[in-house]
């Protein structure tokens, strides 16, 4: 009998990849991804350079991303199909060896994943292995501390309605915003009105080639990257000197 | 010149230290990092048996932890002078070698390095490697996603006012709370007051030997441990066909 072994990944440098993930990634015999229909994929960009020769792979093309609806019955019914399918596979799979699934960041943040993971869990050897997250990849490469002392930090996603964005945002010390993409002019208003814009980062492509740090209030609004985050940084309680501070 | 290297040791686990850092603390000449006085210190515990054998070891020593209270002038002076000084002598080092800074969890998580940072980072050439946070080792030990669809997510230190804890475990889904230790009675009554006690889980050394996970509720208030974080998951949009969900 065979494991399945989720791998976090990370931000997006491969260096950045835990030394158990990497392990088990250069000495995986089958890959399993998820990637949109037609692309590469970011997991397995991520893992570029770092498979053996002969490994496996099993591409788990998304069946739609944002063509309909993500609340709607029909999004539900083909993603549901859709992991489904794969769970059926991936644990057919696992009867014989080890199967490696690649997740960008943590796996148990809001990742795919975790919809393979609950329909597995109780049929099949699992190991999931812990990845830093993407957001942690961001506030990094801002070079500068997310959260101080009690500072509370929420993390937001672009896609809930802008009242809700508007009352989290007024009630936390630092904020992440994950999600952006086409919502990024509401999650925009939302700061705005929380009066938190000026405060704001747009971090592209964290960690990565290409990574963009840009103040989200000098972004133009038609400008909707895909692997953003928004972060603003809390600034609590931290010791310094009366001297220190002139 | 040299520069100071601030490597993430991630949850605890030193197979979750990224590859990046695990290089840096292996290659390592100078190695510095905080503990209590008279302990050995979690980070210097965490890397037992990777440091080179001729490493020069700097424990950086807190003047105080929890004698006296954090938010009084005296504490804010005694850390900010003992920030200052060894500010003074990682850059005095680093005039001639680089200095390996040794840091749980992720360095710009709530993390003391940071008051380092600060002091540091126009000075000296500054290298921060990214780290698993704690709470996402101790989220990952307990099995299950912390976050799903929409969810908002809060982080939430049990040093605040018990009103400030009820009114954010209200408004979110899945909730963080650090920093329990005596606090602990306080995150009880607060997840109580919310109606959150009974999802909640308290995880102690997370991804370390003696790891610990038990539903709050259960645990007895005199029962303050250290390396502990309290959980709320999620339960947030997943896609489910109506048959497998019967």
């Amino acid at each position: 009998m065979g494991r399945i072994i989720c791998a976090g990944l990370g931000p997006g440098d491969p260096d950045l990849i835990s030394v158990r993930a990497d392990r088990a990634i250069r000495g995986a015999g089958h890959v399993a991804y998820f990637r949109k229909k037609g692309r590469q994929g970011q997991a397995r960009r991520i893992v570029d350079g770092m498979l053996a020769a002969d490994v496996v792979e099993y591409p788990m093309e998304y069946p739609v991303t944002t063509e309909i609806p993500f609340d709607s019955p029909e999004y539900n019914r083909l993603l549901a199909a859709f992991y489904d399918d794969w769970a059926a596979r991936l644990a057919a799979l696992a009867a014989s060896c080890d199967v490696v699934v690649l997740c960008e960041g943590d796996p148990f943040f809001y990742g795919s994943f975790m919809h393979l993971y609950t329909r597995l869990k109780d049929r099949v050897t699992m190991d999931v292995i812990p990845g830093i997250t993407g957001m942690t990849g961001c506030w990094n490469a801002t070079g500068a501390p997310i959260t101080w002392g009690d500072d509370v930090l929420s993390v937001l996603m672009g896609t809930l309605p802008e009242e809700d964005l508007v009352a989290h945002m007024r009630g936390a010390d630092a904020l992440v915003v994950m999600k952006t993409g086409r919502n990024l002019p509401k999650v925009r208003r939302a700061l705005a009105r929380a009066g938190r814009l000026d405060a704001a980062w747009l971090v592209e492509r964290g960690t990565m080639p290409g990574q963009r740090i840009t103040r989200l209030a000098e972004v133009e609004d038609h400008d909707c990257p895909y692997f953003a985050i928004v972060l603003v940084h809390g600034q609590g309680r931290r010791p310094e000197l009366a001297e220190a501070a002139e």
